[in-house]
């Protein structure tokens, strides 16, 4: 007996990730094509067929190997129908996305938002280990999210559910956001809210390894106030304490209300490791109840930029 | 074709509350026995039996006429084995509750715990109408809920999903709650809650309405601040602003997560109507993002008692 393939599709803003991937979660074959977002993002599902095609083909294998399709875009969509509202940063409007990759590739397809399969991918085959109650936050230049409760993503009563960056972290006086709001958790706990914090107490500490650092670097990122918080830079550590107090404030309430068995911590910001990951628990557990606490334990997503792929032909082996 | 009944039973400190409902959620038949907790409680069961039997004779019906039973219960429990850890209000201790209900009564039973069963209610017959995303709130003496997420309860790894009451509505200097952190939503927002802040803010308004209606009564109640604020009392208007403050922040952390159809505000503090929720609304407007604003209504509970009972027949209708 041959077992068929799923295709898993991951659709950012510079390169579409593709990957041809077994029944157990196993990637047999993968691969990546620019994103073409002229013409309004329309050449988009013809360079996806076109990548199966060429790939069953350099494989020695027909259209019959395939399954379906299961594939994560970025922007606002209906799950049940496939329909993008409005995907900015691909060039998509009112675009029947499931119907023309349909008609396309010829195969079954099934479409959800790209923080969703990564978190479908990651419960599956990743940090989530199986675990059927999962929170998955992606803390990159904005801050994602997805919650998988038994087993299946929450999509809310017009998709936004899992809008985890969102959450107002900082009640009273806190940084605009771009969704309109003040104080989410964006603002604080993103690679670029971090940055600003960080910007914000060097004036305090000008004489710390952070300010000289980020003075010689001309700017002032994420990654070097981990660096010198490795390296024990009072400044530095400062600054993670107060990311982490809103983090861990954020997740604990959505934890005591969902409680969750993983928390699991991906994105440019989560490569930190354990100079995020403890103080962000002990932030977490003052504002968690205790059981939660005892049933979840707080990881970083371990399958990178294949999380999306994954999960998509976790999403197409499920859903069609 | 007779349509058979579902037995509802709600569990509570002083009744339980028991009815039989049609597979449409029109209650047939109800009732109420007080509960026996002496002896660790364990006379309840067959309390329960007692008044199926007898209702049934009653009625000139027999078991046939019964499909099965769902019961809301207190404390904690497996929800998978209807196993009680324990139910302090009881005497509950390591019981099993399904197994001991099935053999007293002879019928299939499924358990879960009150506050859900009432937050299955209420979407099946009340303020939920039909809504398939819901968060349910009781403000009562505690603050109770129940979060309703593509037609099914969630519970969490270990069945403390939707403890509404306990997400940290005020991150520093907030009262000491009962479960060991400070600055719980139930700290603000139950009835009790509400009545120590009117306690602290009428020390600033010694002439006020509230005041001396307090002083009249002997005590301050969160009735009292409803009453006094409908008589336009700057004193009482003012606690009310604070308390919806942190509700609405609460709720609305959790809406952009979830983003539900509904949100059912059920529990005594709900007969304030209007006073309670038009600056509920003016609190979680300015927390949640406008999409989610868009997709929900914020409602007050419509089944009042009869929520547990109802929620109960849903249970053993969609479970059994």
């Amino acid at each position: 007996m041959t077992t068929k393939w799923y295709v898993g599709v991951d659709l950012g803003g510079t390169t579409i990730k593709l990957a041809f991937i077994d029944p157990y979660g196993e990637i047999v074959y993968q691969g990546e094509v620019p994103t073409n977002t002229s013409n309004g993002g329309s050449e988009i599902t013809t360079d996806i067929a076109k990548w199966i095609d060429g790939s069953l083909e350099h494989l020695g294998e027909t259209k019959s190997q395939l399954h379906s399709i299961g594939m994560g875009a970025p922007g606002f969509i209906n799950m049940e129908t496939g329909y993008i509202y409005q995907a900015v940063n691909i060039g998509w409007k009112d675009f029947h996305l499931k119907d023309r990759l349909e008609m396309d590739t010829g195969l079954p397809v099934i479409v959800d938002n790209d923080a969703n399969i990564a978190a479908l991918g990651e419960m599956w085959r990743g940090a989530g280990d199986g675990a059927k109650n999962l929170l998955c936050v992606t803390l990159g230049t904005g801050v994602g999210g997805g919650i998988v409760a038994n087993g299946n993503i929450l999509h809310g009563v017009n998709g936004m559910a899992g809008e985890i960056g969102h959450i107002t972290a900082v009640p009273e006086g806190g940084y605009q956001c771009n969704c309109g709001k003040t104080g989410c958790l964006e603002t604080v706990s993103s690679a670029t809210g971090i940055a600003r914090i960080a910007k914000e107490f060097i004036t305090d500490y000008p004489n710390s390894l952070l300010a000289s650092e980020s003075e010689n670097a001309g700017r002032m990122t994420a990654k070097l106030v981990f660096d010198c918080a490795n390296k024990q830079d009072e400044c530095a550590i400062k600054v993670i304490e107060k990311v982490t107090y809103y983090l861990g404030f954020a997740l604990a309430n959505l934890a005591n209300a969902l409680n969750p068995e993983k928390i699991v911590i991906g994105g440019g910001v989560s490569k930190a490791g354990p100079t995020l990951l403890e103080p962000l628990e002990k932030a977490f557990q003052k504002f968690a109840l205790p059981r939660v606490v005892e049933g979840v334990s707080i990881v970083t997503a371990t399958l990178g930029n294949d999380a999306g792929v994954i999960g998509g032909a976790w999403l197409a082996k499920t859903k069609n």
